[in-house]
């Protein structure tokens, strides 16, 4: 596997494309379409939110029913979310209008929107926007990279990236973009993740693939505890690469899951790091847990403890908030007898262990938790099983990015 | 009921002091004492976090073991939790000097701690400052007071309230104090709180009365999700009021149960109005849903968001953030059939109904949002039960205390 430059466009076949349609804010891009030239299978994981965005609804619909996939739109500004029926009826025109501008049908248009939500869309300049997409269709790495600016909102930076594979004598490329970046604590994800590939994979190999994956990825992510109405992650598969199409779990199945995982994971702590007000990403490793199911629990509550991530922002070794998560979090085991470590680029210090705090030096935890990104190591001693979580520290600018987002 | 004034002290029988120990702060009162005269039954609930500090699994031990209990010894500064088996024997050696100095079983001595996690007590200080506090006890109101000031960590405010009922001819008295204010999202429950009473009531009825009103009272408040290691809500009844003893589920056990009640709710609305770093009380009505159980899910999802929460320091209309927490909070609904009010002492405005955002005015929702008390009403259209969440917005000031909280 080898890391290229690049995103959604990476792979054979795919354009994209992006637009200043006016949805909400102004001077900048804020609609962007990817597309493949030829049909994809299309796969896709989504909110649990029982308030689920009407492009959500859509989108279920059509990875579900329709044959193929051909098209993504989406606009940042507004999210479509809590709009009732005319919510829907608009991505219904959105399609209509995409079917209209590409000759495809409007059942193989995928829709997403990010943004406020209970603000109906301004739907002339949104089809109007989908028109101007399809004329500036372009398969350069440029294309994705302003396709990943267009969708951003409070994201600070464009998340994407791609991976090169070689599956039975073909290269085989899969990329992907997506934006956070408040609002995430995905229950797969106003998460939107885009990824697109070349392999030939059948369609039912390529969702069971992507919701396996997305297990340890986006659902390992939080920033701020709230599971948006509006989490899509989708992932389109043309065959442009050529390869022999997988139809069943050989190797090739393999080879292209552990590139999906990677360009998942990647994307997932893409997000975490640019978390609302992040000036760190905070990970949580649990090793040597009694259950894969616990693992996670015990690494998710950690990253998601408000008390911790304050104590991150501020460097302070105030490790109690760690063991007072993993407490809290519903896992079952002995305080006494796990450990715990900090580590970063700057060391690795062993803070609690036997029911005690070690005489760590709080100069040396304090260099340790200043570094950019900042690990929570914790051993349970109960058993093998292992997990990842990634969130960030929260600082003033996620209260003022929050307290006043609307206007 | 008739609210009096006072806490801890209100009850007949009851003393209180408070002394500086030095456990951690400097120039202030750190340590209180509630005795009584006489001994009491005692009930007590505790945190469900699987790491207990110290003094809760002694509490739990005399709650559940002895006889009678006579006094309540508590610090403030350092948490006695992650301190292992020397944490428990500070806590034996805490009653110890209690038993000494006044003249009382040590199983009758409850040890109460808050503050930094991990970090072992003072204990030379700690018993030189239970010695103290048997010294200067009194059952002033002053003395009351200040033992609420004493067990304050971050907190603002101190927090004490007391009712006077009648129970067969006689006044009974039931008042108490508590402290929050961070790490707060109690699951019987950094929050301690001690209730006072001097009605006559068996043991089993005290315990029983105080697990079931818990569960509508102090674990229906958040201020950030953090479930404590310490939380401990005690209640001392030491039968001085003279009434006949309550030993059945009768006319005067209800009546006890009123005024306990009030009591609770009263102490559980203070720590959220007086949650770190809070600008606002912000609470979540949830009417209407088809169980009681549901009913509670859903209002502590609202008041738990920090999305929401930081909505509310803004004073910021972003109902859709109420929505969401509304839906990824575990109880199936339909979002098209609910109605979404806003209310405070300056009005009460219907947001959202029927799928759709209503024409509210912005200008209105902002004056009703910048109001000191804020409650999202929501009607959930699907039966009869209900239930009340207390919570507070999220501010700059959250952040600051607890990015350096240690220091």
């Amino acid at each position: 596997m080898k890391q290229i430059t690049g995103g959604v466009t990476a792979a054979k076949g795919f354009m994209a494309a992006s637009v200043e349609a006016g949805v909400k804010y102004k001077n900048r891009k804020d609609m962007a379409m990817v597309y493949s030239q030829i049909p994809c299978m299309a796969a896709g994981v989504f909110t649990t939110n029982v308030v689920k965005a009407a492009p959500v609804l859509w989108d279920k619909k059509i990875v579900t029913e329709s044959a193929a996939a051909h098209a993504v739109i989406v606009n940042s500004g507004i999210a479509n979310a809590c709009t009732g029926k005319q919510g829907f009826d608009y991505c219904e025109q959105t399609a209509q209008a995409a079917s209209e501008a590409l000759g495809i049908p409007a059942d193989s248009v995928l829709v997403c929107s990010t943004g406020v939500i209970g603000m109906q869309l301004p739907i002339d300049r949104i089809t109007e926007g989908t028109k101007k997409l399809a004329g500036v269709l372009s398969d350069t790495t440029e294309a994705g990279d302003q396709a990943a600016q267009a969708i951003m909102t409070t994201d600070t930076v464009p998340k994407q990236v791609a991976v090169e594979i070689e599956i039975g004598g073909k290269t085989v490329t899969v990329g992907g973009m997506c934006k956070g970046s408040g609002m995430i604590h995905p229950n797969m994800c106003t998460m939107l993740a885009f990824v697109t590939t070349d392999a030939a994979i059948s369609k039912e190999l390529l969702q069971e693939a992507l919701s396996e994956d997305v297990v340890d990825t986006f659902n390992m992510v939080s920033v701020d505890g709230d599971t948006s109405t509006n989490d899509t992650l989708l992932v389109l598969a043309n065959g442009c690469a050529g390869n022999e199409m997988i139809t069943e779990k050989n190797a090739d199945y393999e080879t292209f899951k552990a590139a999906l995982h990677y360009i998942n994971e990647t994307l997932a702590k893409k997000i975490a790091e640019d978390g609302e007000g992040a000036t760190a990403l905070f990970e949580a490793k649990v090793v040597n847990a009694d259950t894969k199911q616990n693992a996670r629990i015990l690494a998710k509550s950690v990253i998601t403890s408000s008390l911790t991530k304050a104590a991150i922002f501020g460097h302070d070794c105030n490790f109690g908030r760690i063991l007072c998560a993993l407490g809290y979090s519903g896992v079952q085991f002995d305080p006494e007898s796990i450990e715990l470590y900090l580590e970063s680029e700057a060391g690795r210090i062993l803070i609690f262990k036997d029911g005690y705090a070690t005489d760590y030096s709080e100069e040396e935890a304090t260099k340790v938790l200043s570094a950019p990104a900042v690990t929570a190591y914790v051993d349970m001693k109960m058993g093998q099983e292992s997990a990842t979580a990634w969130g960030c520290d929260l600082s003033y600018d996620y209260v003022k990015i929050n307290a006043d987002y609307r206007s």
